[in-house]
């Protein structure tokens, strides 16, 4: 069935289904794959509620090319930084705010909560990051990206923790 | 396609949906918008585990009219008592234990799993509630509606804590 | 219609409906009914990520049969330990990974997060376990069942702890 045709059931279930795709790369410790969930020219921010609401810029991290998240990973890979952590996502159900039909498929603006987990290796696990992600998501017959990921943190507090993304 | 013939597939993702409408509309801080995920009249509810599994009448909350939320909604606005308090609802998938059909649509029995995280602005976030809302929702071409929600929490110990609604 | 031909959507939707019942019947804490998500021959297994990536035995628990699960569950209700725990689980989407038809179904192979909160009667809830269930489920047109659940743990510190399955 054409993405264009689909109904809304099957398109949330497409766009569920790359989220659960998107945290398994992360959780997994793939990283090296997690800059293909994205269009080339692409939106990638994270930043708080309180930044966000305020239209202030984002604070922790800014990508606008697949390229430019390659180059994190890649800094991420070479300081050995995430081999010591762990994280565990959980992501809500999407909820769509907007659906426009395009050539070979639609363009989905959608909002997600999510929550992630930090796992000590020998003590107890705690809760790292809360919040939602405001994304725009291209969906064809074939593929799901993400042209835009607005990481909004519910905290302020999570700055200088950040080392994979979220 | 009508909801009075759609499939479970269907009928699943709409009320996961009304779901993360209703979780996005708390935790955005919205709450005047809130009343309007209920029929005029309802019920809503938040009890704990044990006073449930008792019989025992709901400690925390009792509404059974949208009015009745709408006043409630009134009251946190006032004592300005949201403003300090941000939650983060993470909501699971429901378990549809009944579905009737009406004349344009359905109601339906199910069970979902919640989980809410309390966001300190400059502290640890924590988790604040979980549990089961048990709900009846009315399911139709052009709307969903919670008919009934009872929260059922797991812990005794939250009644000191709650502001916003669950 | 039938499993054989459904679409992807429907399919993802019986699994979470799967998992949503999965975790309905532990956290309502229905432990006898919960062997009968399993096939008479199945593998339930709980370990850590370390173990399991070094291809290290199961170290939590291992059965093979419906029977040894019948078994596990009858030694909890004897020695009492479950009724003063309780579990929340927030399941994640399942993540399809392979998909064979069968004679009267499909065999779908799956991997989908999971967080495991307990609640203390009088205390806080805690974070007690997050992981990934790696699962192999029989779908066909009147049931859903598991014929492999590898639980797999992000920490290595849940064995002493362990009292209801997860």
């Amino acid at each position: 069935m054409s993405v264009a045709t689909v109904n809304d059931a099957d398109l949330l279930a497409r766009i569920a289904h790359l989220n659960a795709a998107y945290a398994r790369c992360i959780d997994s410790g793939n990283l090296a794959a997690w800059p293909a969930f994205f269009a080339d020219s692409c939106l990638y921010t994270i930043t708080s509620a309180d930044n966000y609401a305020q239209g202030l810029p984002a604070g922790l991290m800014y990508a606008d090319t697949r390229g430019m998240l390659v180059d994190r990973v890649s800094a991420l890979a070479e300081a050995n930084i995430y081999e010591r952590h762990t994280y565990r996502h959980v992501i809500g159900m999407p909820f769509v705010l907007d659906r426009i039909a395009e050539r070979d498929g639609a363009r989905v603006t959608c909002e997600t909560p999510f929550l992630v987990v930090r796992i000590m290796r020998d003590g107890p696990s705690e809760i790292f990051a809360s919040g939602c992600y405001r994304d725009v998501a291209i969906v064809t017959d074939d593929a799901a990206l993400f042209a835009e990921r607005v990481v909004v943190c519910d905290s302020t507090r999570i700055d200088t923790l950040l080392a994979l993304p979220l």
